[in-house]
């Protein structure tokens, strides 16, 4: 346990410049306290704790020897930032982590002028930093930018499009690339850390020749890799430990370093930033490192809830990614065909029921949202039925994809939309809100939004085994309740019979809904099917003074507005009030949080339905 | 001048079967015979030219190789098709290339059971090629699968996703590198032939080694390249040609070969054939090889419309590209923070004009929208004023970056989005008729759709000048007409005042609504905001019965959608009708016909408007 006013050194760090005045016995010192600051504080609020315990002495050294008030330190995916909070002046407040109004989990310009860019999605670091960088050359401004990404993130495209335009220009961008891979950082060892600091000299130069000879013959890199790491999952990563494809697209290759070890790091740092020119420095960390439980599994403490903080125990909890993945299990066993997709998401997505029970029928294809549309695109030809599970808002980097290889195509490739909706505590990068919007606009694509865990199972049997286009099924984090359910998957639900004003929710919001609705003399729709809609349903409300459309998504450009739509299509003179997310930053909180913001909690919504209740007639 | 009854070998090839009687000499005739008749065709129709020059070599070898009506064949961009389809029965209908009901200029699996995948955007080969490899291994069907993909398409970064994922699984899937880039196939020597004839016979392995060491003496390949190749664009495609990159992801390559020796080939697909693993197969080939103009000018002749077969000439043409570059020019000689970048469109968006006057301030980062979009983010953050030029098609891979990189840090960077609407020719990979809904759906967008020359100049200057979000500017393939701009950029246009019908319409429909709308006595507004829409203009309009929308764009989900959801949201009563783009396929044809097909053309919606003209009063 630690408590900020425990914290000896680390509350007398206000800004960077403090770190400059602190020994090599107080910086380790230092470390160890963020360490328990970190582990205290997320047991308490949830995040990304595994991924924070490995960057503490990177985030210190680069602190040291870069000034970030003018440099720039443009974070990949940005879940890694705590420690770089900590030591810009947000240890204090550290304690509102993820919280509505505190400190966010991921980079924001608006929260401290330390914070370079906005993050929260995988491998845009290098994309951002050299546009800077490009922008600062025409405007004669001299500063260093570092780019801080994972080896995670390189399995992402886009990583390589930015890399393969850094090396041609020769801007002096120095990437720090942060690999926490757990097989590779067990064989650190003397060999790596001596070779930084050969490397990181100033005769560097001359020696690498004789390092490049050398390099052959250290257990970790060079042939012995593509030997011993074949049964890994990306091995475009392990191609990279040794320097040929960083040296080969014009930077100078500087590591592997032990990136636990702030005075290496430093040293290496400085030489970087003196070599005005692109550089990659590797550096291996320990994911977790210093906590065991999470040294241990460093998956589950990737991302985390609440956990107890002595054991590292969370509770147990079977929400809707777990019931699609129980469902799916079930009906593959029946159904042959059926293989399931990941983008690097398996835990996430409750898919790894199904990498066990069927492994030969589960693909994860890494952070690679755009390969795993089109390869489904692909098997669905082939003759089989992919079910790609992902969430909502990672599902954007396939847009294109979804048009181009499935939808023109027409092919049967079911999507479990997880994350739908709002989100929570990750707040504006993560919410799952353009779903239905941008699902609306491709042809042949089939949508539905449960509102039970009753429905989400027989939404996904349809998917599979009656239905024949694309389909999108989108659920929200969390669960739904248990509701009996009536009726087929593709009309809509009328809960509370028709009246002059009716209320058409869907997803989550259905159960928002009935509890608005209670004793209220409105009709009631549930609004299962998004793509088509029930025109039998429309045709019936196409009769109220005021229909009221409750969604989780945006307001502007989603369920209610195809709503409002088509009843001015038919002329109906239906006033259409869409209730749902205003199209604004919404920022983190709890998502009942969220929900009061959007006028989406159970009273508000009472409230507009009291409104138009007032206006009318019967 | 090649007409299909001169072909004499040509027309007895019904299918590729036929290939297999022809003798050597036969078949250098036959590749002639093909040269011919591309160049006369597509003087005649339009096309990918030059890149189909390329690979006629290559293509017959495939044929003579492989049995595509069982193996497969997964063209990438799909624009080098045309020696396929003539193979493949096509030859006699190809005449009809690119118009209504004809040939497609790209693969179609509803076309040709020769044709494994649509294609029409770039580097979706590998993933679409891996997930049929998969579907057939759970099937337990044994085929090749051939990925042909050229240099260029290298450059996206979907394309890398897929090739770490591949050799992860030791799927025995053939990649075709088609490396036409001129500056390396000049080069082409015998040393090539060579190495291309020893490495595929089956002593292969053995002398690999000693190949290793020769290759560093080579001149094509080896150290030699990054040295030279430095100022070359895509770096990383030269480190391809060594095999390095490719052998390290777990493929065998082969190569480089020369890509228009029949023989050479041949054994090399046989080899590939025989492996049973991951293999590459690097040739080298000659864009616009055997037409001299296209030799000479392959960019040119890479996507053209009609020409002059003797000469090469086209008539010269000044479209929306050239008048919005022309525009940019003139303000970035005033506004020294405006900066340009296109991803490998320079030509097509009419950048050139922008590079050839501001070289240090034009940036062309390669078939890369995400790098692009993420790119533009960091530079405008840094001070300067980005515009990125793109086709509205292309512009959906970069979805995700729009989201998360742009709008939600509402970051002014500016779009000129080409190609937006019906396209013509390119048939629907290449619509570019889902841009508004996409660009709804995100905060901050401001979205401009100009009706004019006027006004297309005008949107943009008010982007870059006036306005402080991220803007998109749409424009028509083609050219707007000439008209005087009266109003402000971000109010409507009113062309006839206010009726009981009033008509609003968009871009370059609003000379379509403006035709159609003569002597007719509605109300006509040009609709030239989208985003945010004139709320004046609109206040109005709701006391008309009948609003048309007219749009360029998907009609379930864009303009009209908005118009009608607003309306409904007031309560106004209006019946909207949206005209616009039905949400199915829309075919290859003149832009004349699919406004036809769509119900866009004067007449037909002239008709649309005299319609409910009869049902009103005044």
């Amino acid at each position: 346990m630690a408590e900020y006013s425990d914290l000896k050194i680390l509350n007398r760090i206000e800004s960077p410049k403090d770190l400059k005045a602190l020994s090599p016995t107080e910086l380790g010192a230092l470390a160890e306290e963020i360490r328990r600051y970190l582990v205290t504080t997320v047991s308490r609020t949830g995040g990304h704790l595994a991924s924070n315990l490995g960057v503490v002495e990177m985030t210190i050294a680069l602190h040291r020897v870069f000034d970030f008030e003018t440099d720039r330190l443009v974070f990949d995916v940005g879940h890694q930032s705590y420690v770089h909070k900590l030591l810009t002046g947000r240890a204090k407040d550290f304690s509102t982590l993820r919280s509505r109004g505190g400190v966010s989990g991921f980079p924001k310009t608006n929260e401290s002028k330390y914070d370079a860019f906005n993050t929260g999605h995988s491998s845009t670091s290098i994309s951002a930093a050299i546009g800077m960088m490009r922008a600062d050359k025409l405007n004669g401004v001299k500063r260093s930018v570092v780019a801080l990404i994972g080896d995670g993130a390189l399995t992402g495209g886009m990583a390589y499009e930015a890399l393969d335009d850094v090396g041609q220009q020769k801007l002096p961008l120095i990437v720090v690339l942060n690999d926490n891979e757990m097989s590779i950082s067990g064989n650190v060892g003397g060999m790596s850390r001596h070779l930084a600091k050969m490397r990181s000299a100033r005769g560097y130069r001359s020696f690498k020749k004789g390092f490049s000879r050398a390099l052959k013959h250290i257990p970790l890199i060079g042939n012995w890799l593509s030997d011993r790491f074949e049964h890994l999952k990306n091995r475009i990563k392990y191609f990279i430990l040794p320097n040929v494809l960083f040296e080969e697209l014009g930077f100078t290759y500087l590591g592997p370093i032990d990136g636990h070890d702030i005075d290496a790091l430093t040293a290496v740092f400085n030489y970087a930033r003196s070599m005005d020119k692109p550089v990659v420095i590797h550096a291996l960390t320990h994911k977790g490192k210093g906590y065991a439980p999470a040294e241990k599994n460093p998956e589950k403490f990737h991302g985390i809830g609440k956990f107890d903080e002595q054991t590292g125990e969370t509770s147990a909890s079977f929400g809707n990614s777990a019931i699609f993945a129980d469902e799916l299990c079930s009906i593959a066993r029946e159904n042959k065909k059926v293989v399931a997709i990941t983008a690097a998401m398996a835990s996430g997505t409750g898919l790894d029921a199904f990498k066990k029970e069927f492994p030969e029928r589960f693909f994860d294809v890494g952070i690679a949202e755009q390969h795993a549309v089109t390869m489904a695109a692909g098997m669905a030809i082939a003759g089989t039925v992919p079910v790609f599970c992902v969430y909502s808002s990672f599902l954007q980097r396939g847009f294109d994809q979804l048009l181009h290889d499935v939808c023109l195509q027409d092919l049967k490739v079911v999507f479990g939309i997880d994350r739908a909706g709002l989100v929570g505590a990750d707040g504006e990068t993560h919410h799952g809100i353009y779903d239905i919007s941008y699902l609306n606009t491709l042809p042949n694509m089939k949508v539905l939004s449960p509102s039970s865990v009753q429905e989400l199972r027989a939404c996904l049997d349809w998917a599979v085994n009656e239905n024949d286009s694309p389909c999108a099924i989108r659920y929200n984090r969390g669960r739904l309740p248990e509701r009996e359910m009536t009726g087929s998957v593709s009309s809509w639900e009328c809960i509370k019979p028709f009246r002059s004003v009716c209320v058409a929710a869907t997803g989550r919001l259905v159960s928002t809904a009935i509890a608005a609705c209670e004793d209220l003399n409105v009709g009631l729709y549930n609004a299962r099917s998004l793509r088509p809609m029930d025109e039998a349903a429309l045709e019936k409300i196409s009769h109220a003074h005021y229909v009221i459309t409750v969604e989780d998504g945006v307001v502007n450009d989603g369920f209610g507005t195809q709503v409002a739509a088509y009843l001015a299509g038919i002329g109906a003179g239906t006033k259409v009030i869409c209730a749902g997310v205003p199209n604004r930053i919404i920022e983190q909180g709890s998502v009942a949080e969220q929900d009061e913001e959007c006028g989406l909690s159970v009273q508000a919504l009472r409230q507009t339905i009291l409104q138009y209740m007032g206006g009318i007639y019967d």
